[in-house]
């Protein structure tokens, strides 16, 4: 059976929910609370030895960061192609991928706000201008990636969705709850829409997850 | 011709030309002087709308983000591979890498020690401090996988050089600049020094490139 260590508010394990639903790959979840620090538990940590989520038990392999993952879902379950096209199609699209992955969310991963908090003491606000000011810097960049690209959607990189899409709608989700004002980039946004209307992103959603609470929060 | 728009001390850079050397590619580089912050000029922003190097131009495309063109790379090139093995071995290979290129570096990119210098006021001490907490939670993380793996050498993933050792050794390089004890990390070291005796890796190092400075700072 394939288990997916995650929490249903973490990007990365989002990413993979998304992925493992567009494959058509039926998964358990085992549910690590991040808001009360069990990514820290020794257990955890023997799973995981940065204390993260996600952690894919899957074909008897026990496996960590999501890009990695992502790869490697791709590689044993071709169809759908999370990356079609030509090489240089796929380095636009892991491109899209790593401005995401790489330059805005581990910046504003729980560890590094905990630090901003203790060690420099920002507060609530603080935090969130933190956060707003990668967010806001990377979409910059994939807007106009975008932009650039041409591409005729309604995904973000083109007709079906991609490993782009996979990062962007965690990230927007992630994006709104820090008050970046999504509406200002017109192609993450509709690409964002359309993806979200898929039934592998909509199963995915963080609010539709077993361990998430009612209200939301 | 292949064209790497980088520069000697970025690590990105220094992957890329690393993955270069190992493919028997030809290419040259432009430097963007990122100490006079060359990489905002609107002539760079053209190429990267993040205003991040690397770029390389290959193959008539324009290709950016490292770890998008690494990739690249090995697809178009397969021999030497930076992913051999299983699809379970290429994920842990990965895994290293996303380590490095997600949890450690862009957390003290320029830009980064910029905002945390500007913003929160940190000088020369408290830059240090971020620097080697990020490096130190990554070095940590990557040493227990390598004991994991229990791989037997010389490279960080076995008896030939991967995607790991080419995100390992510029992360070293970084880390040693920042005053990190990397003789902490048995394992991370010995991969380090054995792949930085490789002529691909001794090519790409910093300080043999054209545009590093005579004094090496």
């Amino acid at each position: 059976m394939t288990i997916l260590h995650g929490y249903w508010r973490s990007s990365a394990a989002y990413r993979l929910r998304i992925a493992l639903n567009l494959k058509g790959l039926d998964y358990d979840q085992i549910s690590v609370n991040l808001k009360d620090g069990h990514q820290r538990d020794a257990a955890h940590k023997a799973l995981h030895p940065q204390g993260f989520v996600p952690v894919l038990n899957m074909d008897g392999e026990q496996l960590i960061q999501s890009p990695a993952i992502l790869e490697y879902l791709d590689e044993t379950h071709p169809e759908p192609a999370l990356l079609p096209g030509s090489a240089a199609d796929r380095a636009r699209i892991r491109a899209y991928a790593a401005v995401i992955g790489c330059d805005i969310h581990p910046i504003q991963n729980l560890r590094i706000l905990q630090y901003i908090r203790s060690e420099y003491g920002q507060d609530a606000e603080g935090v969130k201008a933190w956060c707003q000011r990668w967010i806001s810097d990377g979409f910059g960049a994939l807007e106009k990636m975008a932009e650039a690209d041409n591409r005729s959607g309604p995904y973000l990189f083109g007709a079906q969705p991609t490993l782009a899409d996979i990062y962007l709608v965690p990230q927007m989700y992630n994006a709104r709850r820090f008050g970046v004002a999504v509406e200002d980039y017109p192609h993450l946004s509709a690409a964002d829409e359309a993806a979200r209307a898929h039934p592998a992103f909509e199963a995915a959603r963080p609010e539709n997850q077993p361990d998430a609470p009612e209200d939301g929060h």
